[in-house]
Formats: C-alpha cells, structure tokens, sequence
C-alpha cells in the first residue's frame, strides 16, 4: 500500500477543494491511500508524514509566495528536515490565486527548492496544455496552477482545474508505486 | 530629452508588436524619444544603450526562459557589464507565450536579475488587474506578460496585452523623467 | 528630510545586526532619518510605513525563502496592497543564511516579486565583488547577501558582510534622495 | 543497463571538469553507462538523449542565467519537447560561476523548469552541507553549485567541489536504476 500525504493551508476552502482533487486523483491509482493534512493540525500529523511515500504540497499565493500558515509548517519542518527523514520521497506542489499568471510561479519554486532541501524527488505537472478539457490551461508544469476569484469554492478552482488537481494526483501515485517497487 | 531604448527578440512578430506598443506608450509622455533595438542588430547600437537613460527588455518566453538569440545579446553585454556602463539606468521587461502563465514569471525574474548585475533600477508593472480594459489581465508585476498562441501578430497579443505594453511604456517613461531631474 | 524604514525578521540577532548596518549606511548619506522596525511590531508602524519614501525588507532565509514570522508581515501588508500606499516608494533587500548560497536568491526574489505587486520600484546591490574589502563577496545583486553559521551575531555576520550591508543603505538612501527631488 | 546522457556547455572548461565528475560518479553505479554530449555536438546526438534513462544538464551561470550556447540547445529540444519523448526520464542540473552565490540558482530553477516542461521528474542535490570534505560546499539542493575564478579548469572547480559533482552524478545513477526497475 502506497501513502501519500496532502499538506495544505487553505485560507477560504479554494485550496482544499484542489487538495481533496488531488487526493481523489491520487486513490484513482490501486494501492494507494491518501490523507489530506490541513497544516492547523500538523502536530497531530508529523509521524503521517515521516510514514509517507510521497507529500504533495499546497498553498495559496499570497502577496506572490506560499501563505504565512504554510511558511509556518515548513519552518517547523527543520526537525525532519535535519534527520533527513523525508529524504527520497517524493514531492509535488499546487497553487492557485485570482489571476491566471499571479506570480503563482514563485510559489511553486519555493515548494520544490523545499523539497530538494530535505532530499526529495520532485514529480511535476506533465499535461500539454491546449486539450479539450483545460487541463493545464494555466500552462504551468513545475506543478498546477488553478484561478479563482472572489466567489464560493464550489463555483471556482473550475472544472478544468479540478481535473488539472485530479491529475497530479494520479501520476504523483503512479509515479511512488513505480518509485517503491525497488525498496 | 529622455532617451529609451527598447531590446527585444522577436521570433515571429508577436514580441514585436508589445516593443512597438511600450515605445508608443513611452512615446506619449512628453520630452521622450524611444528607440526599437532587435537583438539581430545589436551590434550598431551599443552606444544607443549607453546613451539611453532607460533600457526596456523584450523576450519571448521559450522553453521557460529567455529566447536564445535574447540570451546572446545578455552574454554579449558583459563587456558594458565589465565597465558598468549602465549603472543607474531604469529598466523594465516583458514577455509574451502561448498560455497565460507559462513559466513566463521566470523570463521577467532572468530580466531583472540581469538588470540588477548591471546595476540598474527595476521599475515593474504597477497596474491593478480587474480593471474593465483588461490592462494586466494576467497578474504580473514584475514586468507585463502577454499572450499569443498560433495566431498572427495582429490578433494576437490582443488589446488588453497591447494597453499593458503602452502602461509599461508611459510608466519606464515617467519614472526616467522624474529620475533624470537630478543629473 | 528622507524617511527610509527597515522592516525585518531576525530569530538570532544576525538579521538583526545586517538591518543596523543597513540604517548606518542610510543615515550616512546627509538628509536622510532611517527607521529600524522589527516585524514582532509592525501593528505599531504601519503609518511609519506609509510615510517612508523607501522600504527596505530584510530576513533570514529559512528552508530556502523568507521566514514565517517575516511572510505573516508580508500577508498582513495586503490592506496598504489594496490601496496601493506604497506604491512609487524605493524598495530594496537584505537576507542571511548558514551556507554562501543556500538558496537565499529565492528570497531576495520573492522580496522583489513582493515590491513589484506593490508598484514600488527596485534598487539592487550594484557592488561588484573582487573587492579588497570583500564587500558583495558572495556575488548577489538582487540585494544583499550575507552568511552567519552557528555563531553569536557580533562574530558573523563578518565584517565584509556588514560593509556590504553599509553599502546597500546608502545606495537606497542617495536613490531615494535623487528619486524624491521631484516631488 | 542504465544509460544516462550529460549535456553541457563550457566556454572555458570548468564546466567540463564538472561533466566529467558527474559521469565518473555516475559510472561507479554498477549497470551504468554515461555520455557526455557537449551541446556543439547537440545534431549529432538527439538520438542518444532520447535513448537515454537520465539527463543530466550542464551549464555556467553567464549574467545569472544558462548560457546562451546552452540555451540554443534548450530551443533547440522542442521537436523532442512536442512529442514528450523525455517524458518521465529523470533529470538534474549543475552550474558554476565565479562568486559562492553569483545568481547560480536562478540557472538551476530554469533548468528544472525546462525539465518540468518535458515532462521529466528532477532529481536534487541531496548532500547536507558542513562535512569534512566540502561536499556541498555552497548550500545548494536544487543542483550542484561549484565556483571557478579566472584559473585554469584544473586548478578550479576545487576538490570538494569535484566531489559534489561525482555524488549527483552518483545519486542520479542509483535513482535511474530503482526507477527503472518497473519498466
């Protein structure tokens, strides 16, 4: 059985409608289970993480970079971080704002220089853009960009960047049943 | 008299038109005279750059990153780099792709830390987006990002990239006056 | 007279030691009153904030970006964001880690991204390294790099490091003169 | 038998020192066979990268980016690119500049971001800094940073150095071999 772990702050439920895709996409692969870990309550969840196979990472863009709740968690994370416990896992990361560029690139790059940080292999965002569904209509591949403005989660992240969180979450999944086979 | 001057990289018109709309933006405040400067023909202008009291850079955004032929006329300026040459210049950047964001975040981001090694002054995009025209419908501010996909040059960038090209313009413009006083 | 604030996070007193040196370059250059703030107070300053004419943001870097106390600043800042306040004022940056790179350009990106949403305008770090002084000794121009191991602040960050520091307050300082001329 | 393919650029062949420390390493992985592909010889080799289980890119930091011989190389990739024929191999970077920091990181976030967009999954440096040996020297996780001033390429990259470069190639190799192992 694969584990995969969902970290995530999410400020007015967009983000954690993208999280539960990702988890959704991720327990579409056999083997795997998933949880979703909202990082308020990541003192209960450190020995989830270090059991984990793989963590995907979450937060909305704020002011360009992750949300100050996230930076909290990965500030903490300098225990596991010096014992190199999540070293060669793997990682993965979602974003999202209210434009379609909104420096949401940044935030991305700062989730994968953390990962490479604690030694972790990091799985992007491979789905060609312009298809019929919108996946990946933000075209973003170091990991998923979604938009949404000010109005109800169940209205936006939409459809097509639903299914973009559904996505990273299957190939995250099949990539750490891949990764696992060996150990 | 503010000189400005503009370098860009156009692989197939689209870049072109954003450095015609910045030179017209730039063009409309009084006492500027802007200059359009492809990198094919950088050789004859060096002294233009020397002479600009501002430099605006232009690149499409491919694989990620600057052109090739932008990336060359970068390397090709280490020897006014050498001499910093354009020490206390204003500069500003944009680019354009095929998706909304498409990594173009990391184009803007190699512009300006281009721009600081030559000691100069970074002046961003400061529209608000959620405006009616569209100006800066992407949500960049470090430099204004654009759209086209495969479509000519006059259909796209559409008209809410080409106002965002002329703020950037009037904006590089303003701000070199306003710098200049002193000298 | 020219107001310059530092806003900084400082976990050890190094940051802290960088922020001093910066407001010593600063007040330096004749005209100018600089301000320490330090982000545990930064409810107090707001208005001090709004009154600068230039912003220069300091942090250490923490798993590769700025810290967390230093980010919840940056979200609390998006009221003056909305309303544009700070927009046209000088910006520049400072940060510091345990390594010579340590991933600490992402932070000083990020500080930029940062300013740049908030319309200000960037002055780097125009010092060129291969100085007998050291100073910009580990080659940034984005801002200001510094590096401090496991040791009390008044040993590291080293002299060259505070000179560098020195430097990036009068540089700002003199830019801001120049920029507020106008005025 | 894994293949890997290291592709780089080296103006004055510091760089090459560093390719060749990555093949050595990654060849003291048994079942390995490494390729070093200079990207002048790119035409002649397209055929091997596709071929290839890994790809590890190479490249100096010039104006804080990949250079530009480098970047023609990466234009160059777009056939291969469109038919996502590196789809899933895995990847790594490593740079090298004259300063500890010298903007290095912002040459391996583009190279991370041009695998991201082949869809290729990255590997990092997953050396802790502060060992005996300098191995990881600078604090860098993305990739290797080596520094290199204006001496002969056997003089510098330095030992410990050299030895951050055999480990990636190192860990590049037993990661392809577990990866692999499904296939």
């Amino acid at each position: 059985m694969i584990q995969l772990s969902i970290v995530f702050h999410s400020g007015f439920g967009h983000t954690k409608v993208m999280a539960e895709r990702v988890k959704a996409g991720a327990e579409s692969v056999p083997g795997t289970q998933a949880s979703l870990i909202p990082v308020e309550e990541i003192e209960a969840h450190w020995a989830t993480l270090e059991a984990s196979d793989a963590i995907v990472f979450g937060s909305p863009t704020y002011m360009g970079n992750v949300s100050a709740p996230f930076k909290a968690f990965m500030d903490a994370s300098s225990k596991p971080w010096l014992e190199q416990k999540w070293k060669d896992k793997l990682a993965a990361g979602f974003t999202i704002s209210g434009s379609p560029s909104g420096d949401k690139l940044n935030t991305l790059q700062s989730l994968m220089i953390y990962a490479m940080q604690h030694g972790m292999i990091w799985v992007g965002n491979a789905e060609m853009p312009y298809n019929e569904e919108g996946i990946n209509r933000l075209g973003s591949f170091t990991g998923v960009m979604a938009q949404a403005g000010q109005v109800a989660p169940d209205v936006e992240p939409n459809a097509a960047d639903r299914k973009s969180a559904e996505r990273l979450g299957q190939r995250v999944a099949a990539a750490t049943a891949r990764w696992a086979k060996v150990s």
